[in-house]
């Protein structure tokens, strides 16, 4: 299969054209902004849809915008295989958190065909809508809907946090038909599928530490998230009132945070997977000052864990803290609902094929867990046996210096290709 | 004295005229604004200096724009009495704060007049400027250019917080002279003040938790204050990094106010004043989202003593705790300078003077400090023989809700105007 493997590689100009394109068309001065059923997603869709048309894929959309690219297999009646990613980003974030997976799967089944080769089944390239849960406090909106797994109401009650617009009003405005969602009408049947993958940059610095280019990934944790939590006290003079009398929210909301880090530390005392972050973090700045005791502030709160049990018990926990602290500093917390994502369990048989590609590719390769969270996790919570693959990336992501070699992004083009030859 | 007395009472409907034409002034939709040498304030003394005029008085304005309203005394080469407070107010305050003192100076001389007392000292009433730290970062700005205590640099070097033009800028807008006031010019030497008397609301809720009307300060606290305190860390995903790699600047944060909140509770243990508050505490609306590890986080810091001290204690600590937080967390705080007030030291010969009025007059009264600053701090530091009064004031101050009763003014400026006829 040297022949498809010297196709991915020479196809490289071909991603590197499309990710240049990409960022030239959803720059926003500091970072790329492609927000979930907005202008740079929409513009995002039609570029890569451009470019599926002119390597010979079969373009469709569903109903939730999601853009399909099909390269018809021998057996066109078999379950199909999704390679998929998403084309939405964080505002100012990089160019290649989502795309990367997308682009991988255009060159992947650009290469097939330069190399003649079919695969038993067809091979969807799946362009997903609505990843990332910062625009609409939801994640995984495109895949869950092509799934029929996301909860009907978020169609009317979650809304972009930008514009305060319904996901209804945004899908409409996309050219969508969110009634059909509504209606019941999925594009991935899940007992249909043979299976999932989801090439994507790492998130964190695990690949870049170890100099390894490609990663296989293990598991993907589950989040429960805080949108918009506040804590209610009284704004009075800095200096003029005792303190039993105080009603502080800054320290009351220290006293959160570090109440939750110091659980932190006792998970990797127990070796019990969890991370937690506060984003987001103010006071108002209608009222705060200098010299006045601040009665309001709000945050954010995003916990993960590979375990969704103890998901659970971390949402109990907060509660907690949030009633103990709030009793002792006379002040109110309004947290909120937690929104969920489960933890996506995946497939061994497909890592271990992957593994298997990787060694004959002389690739070097580790496997790891997924901090961040991925479509790959709903496919895998409606029960398609689905897999990762990480890149190498330096700065993290959700940032404008998110930075992957292009030489790491075929390498693990070579490894989905190689897959798509031999195990589809 | 009765007829003294009486004449203070019956002078209560101009005080309360005086209010209510401070308030509809420098109303702002949701409580009163008078920037330090800004709009507000400037009215503030306009309006002042008329009532004083129709009062008779002679009015005179400072370089700094002090106005000054004076009664004259039997012997007018006696060194003076200085009836003192400010006039500006915080964003959003209320009515009361400062400007109740100057309102009791003025009724005080009124009944002296309308009592045919004459004093044996020249009575000065005066309307301070700029009192309010929020403004320019730097408190007393009126009183210590008066006093000749004003740091040289901070009329070029502070800039008003809204909009972030010098102090000497808004001095010349509003008149003044700076150039006199660099050139050493003083209005109040020192040594030829005979005593100064701040009459305030009080800022807390001790009075109106004990049902008495008007206080005796036994001293105010000085303070320490960090304009615009940031933290410096690295942005990046909120899953993916793992737990040493994080640079999480709202972790770190909420370290140093926990901490400074545990050198609080012992402080209590050791009977030792103290009080923080961190009133402003944000994240870069810019940058931070949900799903990202905050890189910047900005606060204020005001820390206040009675002890100054365990002021320098604190700095110290709390440049300690920033350094080795810091470390720990792998990110950089930048504290800036710490500005400073002493605390004041008040007179017990005034005080004891005071509570020889109060129980003549039949008023019920009790002895505490005040947390809160007041350019009486900087009158006692300047070396005069310096008191207060607190007025009982309901739910605190720097909030459009601060509530007087007018009758308590009219106690505190019974005591006040006794205090001119007998002591002066």
């Amino acid at each position: 299969m040297t022949e498809l493997d010297q196709a991915v590689k020479a196809r490289e100009c071909l991603a590197s054209k499309i990710f240049d394109e990409l960022r030239d068309g959803t720059h926003d001065g500091l970072g790329i902004t492609r927000p979930s059923y907005g202008e740079g997603e929409q513009f995002a869709h039609a570029l890569i849809g451009e470019h599926a048309q002119s390597l010979g894929l079969q373009v469709e959309c569903d109903s939730a915008g999601n853009t399909f690219m099909v390269l018809p297999g021998a057996n066109r009646e078999a379950p199909a295989v999704i390679v998929g990613s998403h084309l939405d980003s964080v505002a100012r974030g990089g160019n290649f958190d989502g795309a990367a997976g997308v682009i991988a799967g255009l060159v992947a089944t650009a290469a097939l065909q330069d190399a003649d080769v079919v695969p038993e089944r067809d091979v969807r390239v799946m362009a997903i809508r609505g990843e990332e849960g910062e625009w609409f406090g939801v994640p995984y909106i495109g895949s869950r809907s092509a799934l029929g797994t996301l909860p009907g109401y978020t169609l009317d009650e979650a809304k972009r946090v930008d514009s305060n617009i319904t996901l209804y009003e945004h899908m409409i405005q996309c050219g969508c038909d969110p009634d059909a969602i509504r209606g019941g009408q999925i594009s991935l049947p899940p007992a249909s599928q043979y299976a999932c993958i989801e090439v994507h940059i790492e998130q964190g610095p695990v690949l870049e530490g170890a100099s390894i280019p490609v990663g296989l990934v293990t598991g993907i944790r589950g989040n429960s998230r805080l949108l918009n939590a506040r804590i209610l006290g009284e704004y009075s003079h800095c200096g003029g009132v005792p303190r039993a009398n105080r009603r502080d929210v800054v320290v009351a909301v220290a006293e959160f945070i570090g109440s939750l880090d110091s659980i932190w530390t006792q998970c990797e005392a127990d070796n019990q997977d969890f991370a937690f972050t506060v984003g987001k973090l103010f006071t108002d700045t209608d009222h705060h000052a200098l010299s006045k005791i601040s009665g309001d502030v709000r945050f954010t709160l995003d916990m993960r864990s590979l375990d969704g049990d103890f998901l659970d018990t971390m949402e109990s926990r907060a509660a907690e803290l949030a009633e103990d602290i709030g009793r002792r500093h006379n002040v109110v917390f309004e947290l909120g609902q937690f929104l969920r994502a489960e933890p996506g369990v995946l497939s061994p048989k497909i890592r271990e094929e992957l593994l298997t590609g990787i060694n004959s590719l002389g690739i070097r390769s580790m496997e790891l867990g997924s901090g961040a969270s991925h479509d790959a996790a709903a496919f895998a919570a409606a029960g398609i046996p689905t897999a990762m693959l990480f890149i190498r990336n330096a700065n993290g992501s959700h940032n404008p210096r998110e930075d992957m070699a292009l030489s790491d992004f075929t390498e693990a083009t070579r490894v989905l290709a190689w897959w798509l030859a031999h195990c589809v």
